[in-house]
């Protein structure tokens, strides 16, 4: 039947290093039994785990894969400094890749679940330059792997709304093509106009009945003016769970009493938020935000394209680059990281993983003594089990 | 005859997609020609670069191989915060691992070599406690390496050096046993006496004609200070050359224009300074370093010990986290940060390393378009060469 697997031999987390393996029997694509010595039902496949760890499957909660270009020939950064020059640069180039962006995004979203992401959010740049070219290309990779991941998709006006006549509309036009989300970038620094540009997107929210993901890189007092438009935004159209923002340096940027506030707020309106683990910006105050039962996720933002060589499809390195930029040493801390890439993605995209009977057989296998040894080794994933079927063995797609 | 080999297809940095392979011959353990279609002299071994990136082998230039327990079972973080905290963790736990100083350091080394570095430089804790048993480990592990690694060690007062009396006979000893060079610690912020501290680090260095490395944590003016404190004495006696200092966060924690004094009279005074790309602290002024003329060197740390689970023996590894910390995307700072990797290092410890005809063949092949692409993919080294041998092959120690 469909979404049924015995898994041998694995260590669920939590765990240590003394802690015997058992089996895990999946049933209907849910997680149905743990034990030692488990028999497969008549029919029901089995895999074995190796003794490895086993933990939820990751989500990439914020991906970028139409502008990727791993697994091409690598071409050396050819872009300036600055956000505008960035978004010129990829205008330059994007059109004559060696692949489409269907092709493209195909790849990395391969790259993304054999690496043990079954659950995916990324942006499509929607503009006036590549019109619904970029998000047909994503929706075209979900399709794809329509059997390995769950993929949501975000209609991104990565150049703006408001600086280029007709990209209100081409959001429209997205939202009816398949975009799952609306999306919104900098409604202050780069749009130069926060109230019409969250306006906008509001709009086309509540018009399509559909969540919001505002990429916030604007920091200080005016990125946290904005989590506070987006916050009164929210309260008005009644969107409590429906909205993220991402990056939101503005939390990192200010002092500790209006991070305070800017938290309490986003926990008061269920407001999410997704980190990318950079590598300059100061970390988002992951404690105090998980404390204060914000959702966050984690995300690999661009990977490998024309806007940056880094990335590589892997959620599990991206969850140690979490860990490191942090400065966690206890496992306890590193460990949540994990559940920061694991569950707490998943909550930022309204879905529920975990390891309990009953939850997603959405899981991974990876080999290590602990959790914190396996997010250290970083070794390729023994096993990615998606609803109950092996999508990926041995760092491959199966 | 010793040190003679020709290298099959590789590309030698700078390279591109597009530049065609080519063999190197090496000649009594130095690079002695570029070409296609190569000939080997009788009874010179060949062996196959697959087109890989040409490197000049790494140098880790600021290691602490006799913490390390990487290969043993993963032990959960067990200290608390704050440096005297995890000396004490450290002094707790280091005498019952599972293997002997020397059997850890020997394997790590090991890694580390398999990992291509062929030039390295390790701290060993000389203190009460452990008296010289850390330093006889790494001793120890040079041994083993021998042939496959110029290995320096430093005797390292982990705890300090006017905090526990003895300490500073136990440096006297562990230079007339092998120490390459005598350490230093926060000589204020940790020791608190930056003047005593320092004179007699300096008194041994001139008392046994060896060199100093300071380990600096102490950041804004009370670091700025002390570097001042140790160009004094290398004018003093006439040093130049012959000291690093290690971390230096005062370079990264004061304002531009005392960077600038700092900077400047650490050129004048020829003084390197080493990172090891942490985290948290802000990196240091690479730029403003190399263009002033100071010598700077990347380094591992620790490598999962007593103090953290990070480290992993891999040089690529850590020069991929230079360059995600800088924030640097062009090709031109990410081969920068190899640079630092490799000749950078290699100039700390007073050694040449480099791609030129007559330069030692100390080089490393690794898959890969560019050279950013293998600092990107951070796969296995197809080949680490050491005076014209194979030490290691497809990650392994040959």
């Amino acid at each position: 039947m469909t979404g049924d697997l015995l898994i041998r031999s694995v260590r669920p987390w939590p765990n240590s290093l003394d802690v015997p393996a058992v089996d895990v029997l999946c049933s209907g694509g849910k997680l149905a039994a743990f034990g030692t010595g488990l028999t497969a039902p008549p029919g029901v496949p089995e895999v074995d785990g190796g003794g490895g760890v086993l933990l939820p499957a990751f989500t990439d909660a914020h991906a970028h894969l139409d502008s990727t270009r791993l697994g091409l020939p690598f071409r050396p950064h050819s872009a300036g400094t600055g956000l505008a020059e960035l978004i010129e640069n990829d205008r330059r180039n994007w059109r004559t890749a060696e692949r489409t962006v269907s092709e493209r995004a195909t790849h990395t979203l391969g790259r993304t679940i054999a690496c043990g992401a079954t659950i995916v959010r990324s942006h499509a740049q929607v503009d006036v330059d590549s019109g619904l070219e970029k998000l047909e290309g994503v929706l075209a990779a979900r399709e794809a792997h329509a059997h390995r991941a769950h993929v949501e998709v975000v209609a991104f006006p990565q150049c703006g709304i408001l600086r280029e006549k007709g990209t209100a509309e081409l959001l429209d036009a997205a939202l009816r093509a398949g975009a799952d989300l609306v999306g919104g970038l900098d409604p202050a620094g780069y749009d130069r106009d926060p109230v019409k540009h969250l306006d906008v997107v509001f709009a086309l929210a509540e018009k399509h009945q559909r969540g919001v993901d505002v990429h916030l890189h604007d920091g200080g007092s005016l990125g946290a003016f904005q989590v506070e438009l987006i916050c009164e935004r929210v309260a008005a159209l009644d969107m409590r769970g429906k909205v993220t923002i991402s990056h939101a340096f503005a939390l990192s940027t200010v002092d500790a009493e209006r991070r305070r506030e800017l938290v309490d707020l986003m926990a008061e309106h269920d407001v999410a938020v997704t980190t990318v683990a950079p590598g300059v910006r100061d970390p988002l105050p992951l404690r105090q935000l998980r404390w204060s039962g914000v959702r966050v996720g984690l995300g690999q933002d661009g990977i490998r394209d024309y806007w940056s060589p880094y990335g590589n499809g892997d959620m599990l390195d991206r969850t140690w680059q979490l860990a490191y930029r942090n400065g966690f040493r206890p496992d306890a801390l590193i460990e949540m990281c994990v559940d920061v890439a694991t569950r707490g993605g998943a909550s930022v995209v309204g879905r529920t993983l975990g390891l309990t009977e009953g939850a997603p057989a959405d899981v991974v296998v990876v080999p290590g003594d602990t959790v914190t040894a396996a997010v250290m080794d970083r070794a390729p994933r023994t096993l990615v089990v998606h609803e109950g079927r092996v999508v990926a063995a041995g760092g491959e797609l199966v």
